[in-house]
C-alpha cells in the first residue's frame, strides 16, 4: 500500500473505549469497510461513467461513523417512529449515503440496487436521494435546502418531545444529523436555516461540514474564504473540530459522541476531508463529478489492496462488521414499543392523540370547527383577517399545527387564541411545546423547514408559513421541493396584489403567480372573500400530500351573496349572474379570482342587458381536473365572450378566455384604490372595456367568438414608463 | 427637553477634528439639524397616517454623517460618473434617505416632493425607493437584495478603476455604502453577499448596519440573536462599532473614516440605534411601520424644541448647515471633469474606450465578431456549448461584459480566452481587471450583483450569470427586480430539461419558464440550435433595458437547416414544412421550443401526408409583441390544428395552441434519452400521439378547430407514481 493511506492510518481506530461496538474490533476490519466503501464508489461511478465519486471516497469514514456507531436507526423498519433522522444537504452524494444503507442491511438497498445507480432502471438510487425511498428523509440535492429540511426535523422533534415526553416515557428523543459540504453553507438558505437552528438552541441537530475544500470549478480558495468554524460559532452553534476526517475515524466518533451530549445548542462537527481519497485525482476539482476512469479504478483498488479484476466486492468481514446494527435497530425498536405500549395505559390521552396525529390527518369533523357562512361579517374584510378566522377556529385546537412566519405574524392573522412561542425554555419568551413560531425574516429557511416539518413522520405535523406575497418568491424552490415531495405546508401570501397600495412595485407581485399554478401538485388558491377562504383552507387541509399557497388581500372585500366554500374544491363555479340562467346561456363570462370578485359582480350588474355572467376561479389547476363537462358548463365554451379579470400578468388565462383585464406592466406606490382606478380596475372602467371588447366582436350583431392564438389583453392606457422601453404599450 | 434626549446629548459633535467641516460649526446647530430630520419624519408619516418613521428618527444621526460629512457626491447632478453610490437595502426606510436628498440640495427633491410620500400624486417619494429618481441608485425594499446591489457595485467600481485608473488619474475611486437593516442580515441573498464581498477583498464597500434590535414584529431578540459582528468578521470585513448611533455622531464620522481608510478588506459598521427615537413609541415596533399620530408628533415637537402647531418646518441655519455640500460637490466634480480632460489628452484610447462604454452599448458592427451560420458545427452540440461560440467571440474584445459563474464555469461555457479571473491581486488567482467573476454557489447574490454592476453607470457594465436552470430559482426575485428595474444581465440556466438526466427531478425545472415568461420586460429564450443561440445573444444585446435569461441544453442538438439567428428576433417563425408550402396551408403546427425542435422536424418528416408546418419559438414575448398579421401568419391562426411540443409544464401554452405534449409530472433520474421516450417525446411517440389528435378533430374527413377552453395535454401514461396522488394521471 502507498504513503498516502500509510499516512492516514486507520490503525488503532477502536482503541478508544468510547467506540460504542459490540466487543473488541479488529482495527483492520475498519480499515477495510473504510477502504470498501471507497472502491465501491469508485466501481459505481465508474460501472455507470458518470455521478459523484469524490465523496464517497473522501467521507467514507464518515459514513462508518454514523451508520456503524452512531445513528439509532432500525434497518429493518427505516420508519420505525422515534429513529434518528438523517438528512443528505449535499445530495449530489447521494451514493455515499446508498452504500451506507447496503452496509447497513436495508432490505431495499441491495447490491443489485446500488448498481442501478443513475442507471435506466429506474431503481431506487437516484441521482439525488429522494423521499420514497427506504432510509431517505428528504429529496435534496437544491444545495442549502437541506439544512432548513433537517431545521424543520428538529423543530419537529423537540416539539412533540414537549408535548408527548412524561417522566419515564421518552417518546421522542432521537437525533437529526444534516450533512453538509461547501455549497450547503454558501447558499443563503442555509445561513438563515442555521441562524435559526442556533437562536432556537435546538440541542437535537447535529450538523456534520464535510470540508474538503473542492467544489466543481476547483479550489474552494477562489470563491468561499470564510472563517466557517467562527461563523456558525457566532451563529449560536457549538462547533467541534475534526482536523483528519478522511481517516481518523476515532476523531470523528468522539466528536459525535460530544454532538450527543451538547445541551442547550446545536453542534456543528467542522471535518477535513480529501475529496477522492485514494485515487491520483484526489483533493481536485476532478475528483468532484465524474467517474475516474478505468486506469483509475484500478490504481485505487491496487492502493487498497482489492482486486482490480473485480468489482462490486465486499471483502470478507466487513458485513459483519457492520451488522451488529442490525440487532441493535431491533433491540431499540423493540423497548420503544415496549414503552409505548405501556405509555397507552399511562398517559392514554396523549397516547390516542399521538396515534391519531399519525394518520396524517386532521380527526373526523374538523369542517364543523369552521363557522358557517351565516356567521361570517357581512362587512367588508380584507380575506388575510378572514383567514385568521380559520387560524383561530382550527390551530388552537389541533396540535398538528404550527403557525408560524417570516416576521408578519400579525399583518398575516396567523397568531392565535392561547398561543405559546416555539422557543428555548431558557430565553422566557416560550417553550418547545409552543406552536407559534418565529421565523424572522428568512422565508426560504421558512418554506424548506416547513418541508422538514411535515416530512417527520407520515405528515403529522401540519405547518402554517406565511409572508407577504412577493415575499414568497424567496422560497419558490422551496415550494417546488416540496410539490415534488408530496408534503404539505399551508401557505398564506398576504398584500397579493396593486392592493398593497403604497410599498409599491417592488411588493406587488405580478407574475409568481404564474410560477406556482404551472407547478405540478401545487395548489394556488385566491380566494374572493371570507367564505371562499374557509373553502380554501378545506381544499388544503384536504390534500394531504400537496402543498398550499392561499394568496389574500391586504384591502377589504366584500362577503358575496353566492360565495360557497363548497364549490372552491371544484376550483372554479359561476358565482353570479345578471339575468334568469334558466332563460338563456350568457353572452359574456367574465372570470375573476380574489380581490377582483366583487368587482366583476359590480361590472355584470352593470353590463345588463349583455348576459353576463361572473365565475369565481380559485383555483386553476384544480378546474383543470374537474369533469370536461363541467369545466365547458361553467365557462359557457363555444357559447359565450370570456374575460378574465385579475390583476397580474395574463399569462396563463388563454386557457380560459378570449380576453384578459391584465397587468403587463409592475404596479406602482400609491394607496391601493387609486391604483385600482388606475390600472382599470375601477368598475366603470371595467364595464366600458368589456363593452367595447364585446362590441368588436359582433358581426351584424351576432358575437363571434375569437379562436385560439387570437388572445387580447384589454389594455388600460397606462405603463410604468421609466421601466425601460419593452413596458411601453403599443 | 427630557432627560432621553439629553441623556444621548449631541453636544461636543465636531470637536473632533477629523469632521470634514469648512469652519467651525456649532453644535447646537448639527443637533438641531438632526432634529429636524427626525421631526420631518415624524410629520411626514402622519401627513400620509403610514410609512415608516422608526428609522427615520433613529437613524438621524447616520443620514448627516453620510450626507453632511462622509459621501461624495454632486446634488446638482446626481449622475456625476465618479460619485459615491449608497443604496438603502432596507428600503422601507427610504423616507430617511429623501430628507436627506432634500436637506443637500437635490433639486428634485423639493419639500413639496416629499410631501408625496405615500401619496396619490406618484411623486418621486416612492413607498420605496426606486431607481428612476435623482440619488437613487436602485430599486430596493425586498430585504437583503440592496446588499448583492452594493458587491455589484463595488465589483463594478473595482474592475472600472483597474482598467482604466493611471498615475495620477483616478478616474474611479469611489466608495459604495449600503445601509442595511436587521432583516438584510437575516435573509440569505445578504449573507451570500457579504461572504463574495469579503472573499473578493472589496474595500471600497462600506456596509453600515443600523442595529435598532426591532422588526414589525417587535424584539429582534425572538427571532435572531447571532452575534453579528463576529459573523461578519468571519466573512473577511473589518468590524467597527458605534454604540450610540442614535446621538453620537461624533463616533459615527469617525467609524467611517476609519471604513474608508481600511485597506484588503470591506468594512461593517455596526451601529445600535433607537428606532422611533423621540417619541414614547421608540424602542418597540410600534415605531416601525406606521405613523405615530398626533399627539406623539405633538410629544416629538414639543420634546426636540419644535413648534407643536407647525408641519414640514426647516428651522433657521439648517440649510446653511448642510448647504456646504453643493459647493463642495460641485468643486468634486469639476476638479474631476478637469482631470478627465487631461486623461482624454494623456491615454486617448482608455478615454475613448470609456466614453463609448458610457452610452452602454457595444459598438456598431459588433454582430459581425459572431461567426456566420456557415461557420458553425454542423454536428450535434449542446446550446450551452453553442453559447460559448458567442461568448469567445465577445467577451475577450469588449470589456463591456463581467462574465462569471455560481460555481459551473465550464460547464456553462462563460470561461473565454485569456480570462483574468476578477479576484483580489493579493490572492495570486487574479486581479481587480479581471471579468472572469466566480460567484461561489450563490445564485441569488450572484444575479442581485449583477443588477447593481449593470445600474453602475447607465448600462456600461453588462453582467453574465450563469448556472444550471434549477438554480435560477433561487435567483427569481432578483430577475423581477432586474426587469423591474430596466436593468440589463445575460443569464445562462443550462441543463434545462430532462435533457439533464440522472441528476433527477430536483434538477429538471418544469414550472421555472413560467414566471420567466409572464414577467414583464424580460427574455426567456429557448433557442432550438447553435443559429438559434447566436440570434438569442443578439436580442439579448439588442436590449439595452431588459434582462435576458436563455435556457440552454446539457445534451446535444443537431444545427438545423433553416434556423436563423435574425428571425429570433420575432420571437417565433415557421422553420420547417413538409410539404410545399406554396401550395396550401398547414393542416397542423408544431411549435417547439429549444432542444425539441429537431425532433419535432424529424416527426413533421414522419407526419406527411399531413401537411405539417413547425414553428421553433425561442421567445413567447417578444413573438406576442408582432404585428398581429405576423402572428396569424406564423401560427396558420384560424387554419391549422396547433400543437405545442415542450418538456416543461404546459402552462401557458393554450395562448398558442390547441394542445399541447407537455410534462405534468417532475420528471425522473435517468440517462437524457431514456427519459425522453419514457415522456413521450421520442419521434415515433410524437407522430404517435399528433396523429391521433388530429384524427380525433376530424368530423367528416375535415378538421374542425377546436375552441378556447378545449385545450387538451397529450399526456403520456407515465406519472411519478410516488410524489402524492395529486400527480396521478386522470
Amino acid at each position: 500500500m502507498s504513503s498516502i493511506v500509510e499516512a492516514g492510518a486507520l490503525s488503532g481506530l477502536s482503541a478508544d473505549p468510547k467506540v460504542p461496538a459490540k466487543g473488541a474490533i479488529d482495527p483492520e476490519i475498519e480499515k477495510l469497510a473504510v477502504n470498501t466503501v471507497r472502491v465501491l464508489g469508485a466501481d459505481l461511478t465508474q460501472a455507470f461513467k458518470g455521478g459523484h465519486p469524490g465523496t464517497v471516497m473522501g467521507a467514507a469514514a464518515i459514513g462508518v461513523a454514523l451508520w456503524r456507531y452512531q445513528m439509532r436507526y432500525n434497518p429493518k423498519n427505516p420508519d420505525w417512529f422515534n429513529r434518528d433522522r438523517f438528512v443528505l444537504s449535499a445530495g449530489h452524494a447521494c451514493l455515499w449515503q446508498y452504500i451506507h444503507l447496503h452496509l447497513a442491511g436495508y432490505d431495499a438497498w441491495t447490491i443489485d440496487a446500488l448498481k442501478q445507480y443513475h442507471n435506466p432502471d429506474f431503481g431506487i438510487a437516484a441521482g439525488h436521494p429522494e423521499i420514497e425511498f427506504p432510509g431517505i428523509e428528504l429529496t435534496t440535492g437544491l444545495l442549502g435546502q437541506g439544512v432548513a429540511n433537517a431545521l424543520g426535523l428538529a423543530i419537529a422533534s423537540k416539539n412533540l418531545a414537549a408535548t408527548y415526553n412524561k417522566p419515564s416515557y421518552p417518546v421522542v428523543d432521537n437525533k437529526i444529523w444534516c450533512f453538509v459540504g461547501d455549497g450547503c453553507l454558501q447558499e443563503g438558505v442555509g445561513q438563515e436555516a442555521l441562524s435559526l437552528a442556533g437562536h432556537l438552541r435546538l440541542d437535537n441537530l447535529i450538523v456534520i461540514y464535510d470540508d474538503n475544500s473542492v467544489t466543481v470549478d476547483g479550489s474552494i480558495a477562489t470563491c468561499f474564504t470564510d472563517d466557517t468554524s467562527a461563523k456558525v460559532k457566532a451563529m449560536g452553534f457549538n462547533v467541534l473540530e475534526v482536523y483528519d476526517g478522511t481517516n481518523d475515524l476515532t476523531a470523528i466518533i468522539k466528536a459525535m459522541d460530544e454532538a450527543k451530549a451538547t445541551r442547550g445548542k446545536p453542534s456543528f462537527i467542522h471535518i477535513r476531508t480529501i475529496i477522492g481519497f485514494g485515487s491520483r485525482k484526489q483533493n481536485t476539482g476532478a475528483a468532484h463529478g465524474a467517474a475516474l476512469g478505468e486506469d483509475e479504478v484500478s490504481y485505487v483498488k491496487q492502493l487498497f489492496g482489492f482486486d482490480p479484476a473485480k468489482r462490486f466486492v465486499i471483502p470478507d468481514g466487513v458485513y459483519d462488521y457492520f451488522h451488529p446494527v442490525i440487532q441493535r435497530g431491533a433491540d431499540d425498536e423493540a423497548a420503544w414499543n415496549a414503552m409505548f405500549a405501556q405509555y397507552a395505559k399511562e398517559h392514554p390521552a396523549e397516547h390516542a392523540e399521538l396515534t391519531q396525529r399519525l394518520t396524517g390527518t386532521l380527526p373526523d369533523g374538523w369542517k364543523n370547527d369552521l363557522p358557517p357562512k351565516g356567521a361570517l361579517p357581512t362587512s367588508a374584510q380584507a380575506t388575510r383577517k378572514s383567514s385568521g378566522i380559520a387560524v383561530q377556529a382550527l390551530v388552537p385546537k389541533y396540535k398538528h399545527f404550527i403557525a408560524g412566519s417570516a416576521d408578519l405574524m400579525e399583518s398575516t392573522f396567523v397568531n392565535f387564541k392561547g398561543q405559546v412561542e416555539f422557543q428555548s425554555p431558557d430565553t422566557g419568551f416560550g417553550d418547545y411545546s409552543g406552536r407559534q413560531l418565529r421565523y424572522g425574516i428568512r422565508e426560504f429557511a421558512m418554506v424548506g423547514a416547513a418541508n422538514g416539518m411535515n416530512a417527520y413522520q407520515n405528515g403529522m405535523i401540519i405547518p402554517i408559513c406565511s409572508s407577504y406575497l412577493a415575499f414568497w418568491q424567496y422560497a419558490m424552490s422551496a415550494c417546488r421541493l416540496g410539490a415534488l415531495m408530496g408534503v404539505r405546508f399551508i401557505g398564506l401570501g398576504t398584500h397579493d396584489s396593486i392592493g398593497v397600495g403604497e410599498d409599491g412595485p417592488t411588493h406587488q407581485s405580478v407574475a409568481l403567480a404564474a410560477f406556482f399554478r404551472a407547478l405540478p401538485n401545487f395548489n394556488l388558491i385566491r380566494p374572493a372573500d371570507a367564505e371562499e377562504v374557509l373553502g380554501a383552507w378545506e381544499v388544503a387541509l384536504d390534500a394531504q400530500h400537496t402543498p398550499t399557497l392561499m394568496t389574500l388581500s391586504r384591502q377589504g372585500v366584500p362577503l358575496l351573496e353566492h360565495s360557497d366554500r363548497a364549490k372552491v374544491h371544484n376550483g372554479a363555479y359561476p358565482i353570479f349572474a345578471n339575468y334568469d340562467e334558466r332563460t338563456a346561456d350568457p353572452e359574456l363570462v367574465l372570470i375573476a379570482t380574489g380581490s377582483e370578485v366583487w368587482r366583476a359582480v359590480e361590472a355584470a350588474k352593470k353590463l345588463a342587458p349583455l348576459r353576463t355572467r361572473v365565475v369565481s376561479m380559485p383555483i386553476q389547476s384544480v378546474f383543470d381536473r374537474q369533469p370536461a363537462e363541467y369545466r365547458r358548463v361553467t365557462l359557457a365554451t363555444g357559447k359565450a365572450l370570456v374575460v378574465a379579470i385579475e390583476p397580474w400578468a395574463s399569462y396563463g388565462w388563454a386557457r380560459y378566455a378570449h380576453a384578459s383585464m391584465s397587468l403587463h406592466t409592475f404596479g406602482l406606490s400609491a394607496p391601493q384604490e387609486t391604483l385600482y382606478e388606475l390600472f382599470g380596475y375601477g368598475i366603470d372602467t371595467i364595464v366600458e372595456k368589456v363593452s367595447k371588447f364585446v362590441e368588436s366582436k359582433r358581426v351584424d350583431g351576432k358575437i363571434v367568438l375569437p379562436g385560439v392564438g387570437e388572445f387580447e389583453e384589454l389594455l388600460l392606457g397606462y405603463a410604468k414608463k421609466h421601466a425601460g422601453p419593452e413596458l411601453e404599450l403599443h
